[in-house]
């Protein structure tokens, strides 16, 4: 299939941009193609679809079920109650109403972790979305629990065949202090093997650094250094706490780090994400929304915007993370991060490309398109989505919505219920 | 005229509401009643229009012109050299567009400070929103300008029968670094015997604070006491660096605060506004947008969710300024704050009301509507709002949208053009 799009705003010009198959064939001035699909671009900008460095799609079903608690007790009075109970089919709903979400708001790939993966699997690519899916891994040094994970990885891993290639499969190891040494090890050793990525939780808190010190007798980034872990395969989400040694290592091992502000900022983390440093060091920073029940949303340009102020006043620099640098942080990494060729507009990349709808007041007048989308929009600005050549919204609706909402809505509040 | 509203989502209870006039004239399980206008309320949820407590309208011509800079050349060598030139014509413009957002975005009541106020008056009436409206006044010492301005005040004031009853005139000076001591006692000699409000921008960063004690020997609400200002008529914008006994000044007088959090973590003035403190000191705290070239939007939803998450995250405490607080602080505020009988859902209240569309992916599931539009939603959720009892938006529509954005536009480049 090709579509043509006429007379956008691609690069402060005016452009027609020609898709071929799942991938951008031309870009140019006046494009004369008898496309099967021709869209109007005026008054509409071209950029990519944004890419969410780290969630938990499925907690979308949580959304709004405990706010304004300290991260203990909401964990284990609130959130861990309902996962316990959390089913294949729940999965499959949250996932969907996460991609529903994700892509109304302009997003074309995620990271996600999650339990019962192959539900997500089987829900983002339904949804027309990419993913890089992970099985969240927590074994709490059982060797039993372990053993199981390996088995429910492989299969999932083997698995990967029954879905487009829009989807990739990767690892997810929970973090340092809810997944043993052994098991680090097999899943650094399995990523190795068969080539593929794995993304983690680090440093998320203070806490978590204290703890390692006394249980590992050193920092987070040192202990996964002493055995072995770290290479360019491993993205980190959240990685707030981490010391100059620290950020070394993970620049020397070619680790890539995911900031996460909104939930950061809700949950009273940490304020102080050491952007600048990690940047001099040649770190690739991505930016997530964490999940829904932590978040509280899966809006890529509000958390671009929460990313980029939130660096300014903590480092009392208003210069920092300026607005190009956070648009390509929820761009171009995607390609350094999940190894699929997207972020960038250019003839050879895939197509997964937003229609951004320029008559709208927040995005008047049109001085920085960049800058109107990092401080002033959020994703409602998107008017078109196409991911892998395909569309997948258009005039900011997406077939079957109403829909994915009414039942999400049903599965969210009888997980509730099963939980009484 | 009448409006009965049916079947709507408030407080937790699908109920039934009727509009007389400009009030709101009952609430009830089943309401029958033959109203001129009926409206179904199936999936929709009825909160009050939020209150913009600070902004300063016309900039938004200004968005995105520049980002990223330090405060002092962000002024000097961009925004003044703007302002310089600015006309009648633009601020209108400029004010339509910014009512325009708002409106968009689920506000239905602002209090302004800028150049041309009768401009602003005039945009604001036509645009159907309820506004505080103010001349922004900077004498910078100089007796004739303030003479100037006094008979520049006094006509505004007088003009205020020629507009509508949404509109009410307020007194803006500045801020004590920009105003002569003269100015401020006129001005609050004038609000008194006017019975009007007044508003001001106090100790925003640091650096102010430090002139203050520099120029007068005191900090700036010492300053302000030892003048006779404070008073409950008065509200301040920003007010970070205050410290315990300022906070004890400006409660024992009936001051109100207004945070601005997106133009304090842009500007990195600063992140710690001593919400608690404030709070258990009995200070009425609204929040504002600051206007759209700091801010850079006028989304009063995601303006909450800055103000709530930094709060948090500053003050390492996930349980402050909870979703409630946060909702109460861009609603119900307003009547202290301006006088204005609005910001509750209740009879006798002005119908200054939004209808929130259920139906969306950040509004799912729907286990606590105010958390949900604090934390998840942003102002696209609006999907109808009635300001003094009349329709301004209808289906995310206003009418007569794409001339002021088409307009406001060709304006806004041209006032750029006008300074090279």
């Amino acid at each position: 299939m090709s579509i043509l799009i006429k007379n956008i705003e691609l690069n402060k010009k005016i452009q027609d941009i020609l898709i071929e198959g799942n991938t951008i064939a031309r870009i140019g001035s006046s494009i004369d193609y008898n496309a099967d699909i021709e869209i109007d671009g005026t008054n509409k900008a071209l950029v990519p679809g944004l890419f969410n460095g780290h969630t938990h799609a499925a907690m979308s079903l949580m959304r709004g079920y405990a706010d304004d608690m300290p991260l203990m007790p909401w964990l284990q009075e609130k959130i861990w109650p309902l996962e316990k109970n959390i089913t294949e089919e729940d999965v499959y709903w949250g996932t969907k109403l996460a991609c529903l979400e994700m892509i109304k708001t302009g997003t074309t790939l995620f990271i996600d972790m999650y339990h019962h993966a192959m539900a997500s699997a089987r829900a983002t690519d339904e949804m027309g979305i990419r993913g890089m899916l992970t099985l969240a891994v927590l074994d709490f040094n059982d060797k039993e629990i372990s053993e199981k994970f390996k088995k429910e990885i492989e299969q999932f891993h083997r698995a990967k065949t029954a879905f487009s290639n829009r989807l990739e499969i990767a690892l997810g190891p929970h973090a340092i202090y809810t997944v043993s040494k052994e098991m680090l090890c097999w899943m650094k050793g399995y990523a190795c093997a068969n080539n593929i990525r794995i993304q983690t939780h680090l440093s998320e808190t203070e806490i978590e650094v204290k703890d390692s010190i006394s249980m590992f007798g050193c920092r987070p980034v040192n202990y996964l250094n002493s055995i072995g872990f770290l290479g360019p395969e491993i993205s980190f989400a959240h990685s707030i706490y981490i010391n100059d040694e620290e950020i070394k290592m993970l620049a020397d091992n070619g680790c890539q780090v995911i900031h996460n502000p909104a939930s950061n900022l809700k949950l009273a983390s940490g304020t102080h994400f050491r952007y600048g440093d990690l940047k001099k060091a040649g770190i690739t920073v991505g930016i997530g929304t964490d999940g829904a029940c932590s978040g509280n949303n899966l809006d890529m340009y509000e958390a671009m915007k929460l990313a980029s102020l939130n660096a300014k006043a903590a480092w009392n620099d208003p210069t920092l993370w300026n607005a190009d640098e956070t648009f390509a942080a929820a761009t171009k990494t995607a390609e350094i991060i999940t190894g699929f060729k997207t972020g960038t507009i250019d003839v050879g990349y895939l197509a997964d490309i937003a229609l951004i709808d320029l008559k709208k007041p927040e995005m008047t007048p049109n001085f920085n398109l960049i800058s109107n989308l990092v401080y002033s929009a959020n994703g409602s600005v998107v008017d078109t989505l196409i991911c892998d050549g395909n569309i997948i919204m258009k005039n900011h609706h997406v077939d079957g919505e109403e829909e994915i909402i009414s039942k999400a809505n049903e599965i969210a509040h009888n997980l509730v219920a099963r939980k009484k």
